[in-house]
């Protein structure tokens, strides 16, 4: 089977169709449509007996007879959001109604409710209620976003790096020292996000230039039909030829009484304005460079200051438009050292476009409404908590190289099937 | 006579050429070149006596024998950078240097200077000094830029207004509580300087997202080629045609527990992304209007911010970006209020453009190597101090509807035709 992925392109999927997702959750943003997906290796029943159990089980802390162990793998997928009916058609495949329905709480078809968040979470209920029978369980935008950063920084191993001179440095996330903190969402538009604790946050700021700018802007100036191919020609171009730097202003020299070095961009597309050239005069790659280092830079400041005015010293990054992208993440690191005179670092997210669709994931409760229940935890061998039966998102999976990878992992779920309140804090 | 004005219209000239220029500064920036000069009526004599004394004399408050009042002209004029050699001419046929060497000082050519600043005072010191034989006396860009604001906000009447809901309002500044400020200069990048007193002051922060990426991004997109003109489109133009709203994302909801109206910009050039449409099927107009309110946005954004950092009360905006564009300022203004929730206000100075020559023209100082030493300061009746005896800028007169417009004006130089050490305060 093939679905489509980002950007259009056609990628061959995990055969996931025959096995049961048992979970699913959706975050339909304005350009992408994010999925994220547990898969049982285990044949759909139909009645409600709890599925395979994982051979796991008593490797669990303490282990807690009232909770089973489910194996199987996460799977993270995106969809162009203009391309919708390519992600009907994955869902439809995938006959999750049925299986949802049928495995676990025998509902109604027209009761069975998968998580969403993200705008196209209102504007396209009426479609997922039409093409699959689903109802689409609206979780916030911001709250799943906060929720999938915060369980990624708790409990995800090698999630948190700092990207310099060229280097990617994991960062340990000390627990009792991670709030608050900022985060910034990078998708279509800019979310900034105060981050205070466990449901504690605030939109402080954002901005409208974004993903969706840049990759905007890049099709009109470039051409390019695609976010990848885009960044791909940005790695090639120079954007010296089409900023104006302050060298050029300055005859060469630095503006050094300002700490303004010559080759510091004093005007994105600057040159463009003065030089006897037209569209088609300048090297696509040369506009895309210049135009990812424009929002870059812009997004890198804009945060920066937010980070400064709560006094928040950790700026976390995720959003679909890094795409583990080395420019993309250097201009940003490089704007907030430069604004935050070496204070600030840009700290960036493995599993940067997924935030939402994690929060959302997350955002399973128990109660009879919600066909699909258990919760998505992890596991930390070596932590603390009893209560902690989390499987760990292996390190080795990286959402970035491999937009239909799965992930190896387990879910708790309760022996009734029915799931925890809240998330557990490992 | 015609010299080239802003964006290379032809723009009949005062017919200044046969007066006499006493004094003239120059700020070259990336994008403008733009001159202040003060013309006497009176013939250029060739020794050093005093020129034509002001009937005005006996009007100076506790007048000083020791000073003279020149009557004349205050001109602002600009040029295109990349198109210097037109005010090289114009210099030229103003004949500046016999002028000022022969009038007041017989000073050899080599040794005229007149102040100058912006980056261009660096870059094109050889020029005039081949082509007019002109030394560019360097006065730096951001003191220069200071200088001229607070000059105008201390001494012009009519020079600071707000832009609310389409009206223009005038703002009496206090001048007991001008300090703190910060003075956003937008001219092809963005500088914002922390003012605190006269000479006292900080570059704080900036952006390269300023008039050059207007212009440069909007010469490649819409094919315009001048500023005006692309102001012109955007006046006629739909942003929503492009942008990316958060109803477009939410289905046409408000986002209202973030406090987002469905008609705020989500992703600027966020449309572009998904339709099937190239760069000729948007109307350049549209285009236009959604470049510009990007900028906007985002420089009121920063702007704010950086208020917000230091605990300033007042933002002022100059720099030729504005031009006195109704929805130029409109958006900043929102977006200034938008992210303070009303508690700052954008507010804009007439001289816009020229802060930073009418910075560079207070400078000039007493002093032997000087020759165009008299300094502009402002006469305004009812103030307290009697060393003010600066004629006022009349209000009559706004650089942006004319940008060869004189502003009768006086001038206040010493009978030896040594000047003041530093601007008089009113």
């Amino acid at each position: 089977m093939e679905v489509k992925g980002i950007d259009g392109k056609l990628e061959k999927s995990d055969s996931t169709s025959a096995d049961e997702i048992s979970h699913l959750s959706i975050d339909i943003g304005g350009s992408l449509i994010k999925i994220v997906y547990f898969s049982t290796n285990s044949k759909c029943s139909t009645n409600d007996e709890a599925p395979t159990l994982s051979k796991e089980r008593q490797e669990v802390p303490n282990g807690d007879l009232n909770h089973h162990i489910l194996s199987g793998r996460l799977y993270f997928i995106k969809f162009e959001t203009s391309k919708i009916e390519d992600c009907i058609k994955f869902l439809s495949s995938k006959k999750l109604q049925k299986c949802g329905a049928q495995c676990h709480h025998s509902h109604a078809v027209d009761k069975i409710k998968i998580k969403a968040t993200g705008g196209g979470a209102f504007k396209f209920a009426d479609l997922f209620k039409e093409k699959l029978g689903l109802t689409l369980d609206k979780v916030e935008e911001m709250e799943s976003l906060v929720t999938g950063a915060n369980f990624l920084l708790k409990a995800a191993n090698h999630e948190v790096y700092t990207y310099i001179g060229g280097q990617k440095e994991y960062v340990q996330i000390d627990q009792n020292d991670l709030y608050p903190y900022l985060l910034v969402n990078i998708g279509s538009g800019v979310s900034m996000i105060k981050v205070d604790g466990d449901g504690k946050f605030q939109r402080v700021s954002g901005t409208s230039v974004g993903g969706g700018t840049f990759l905007g802007l890049g099709k009109l100036l470039t051409k390019c039909q695609s976010f990848d191919e885009l960044l791909e020609l940005s790695h090639l171009g120079n954007n010296r030829v089409i900023d104006m730097l302050v060298g050029d202003i300055y005859g060469g020299l630095d503006y050094s009484k300002i700490g303004l070095a010559s080759t510091a961009i004093a005007s994105s597309f600057g040159k463009a304005i003065s030089e006897n050239k037209e569209l088609e005069d300048y090297k696509p790659e040369d506009i895309a460079r210049s135009l990812l280092r424009m929002i870059s830079n812009n997004i890198g400041q804009i945060a920066y200051l937010n980070a400064l005015r709560f006094g928040l010293k950790r700026i976390f990054l995720g959003g679909f438009f890094i795409r583990d992208h080395a420019y993309t993440m250097d201009t940003i690191s490089v704007a907030v050292d430069f604004w935050s005179k070496g204070e600030a670092k840009a700290m960036f997210l493995r599993h940067e476009g997924f935030l939402g669709a994690l929060g959302a994931f997350m955002n399973y409760k128990d109660g009879s409404t919600d066909s699909m229940p258990p919760q998505l935890v992890e596991q930390q061998a070596a932590k603390r908590s009893s209560s902690c039966i989390v499987d760990r998102i292996h390190n080795s999976t990286h959402v970035q190289e491999n937009e239909n990878g799965a992930t190896d992992c387990r879910l708790r779920v309760s022996s009734s099937f029915k799931i925890y309140d809240e998330v557990k804090r490992c």
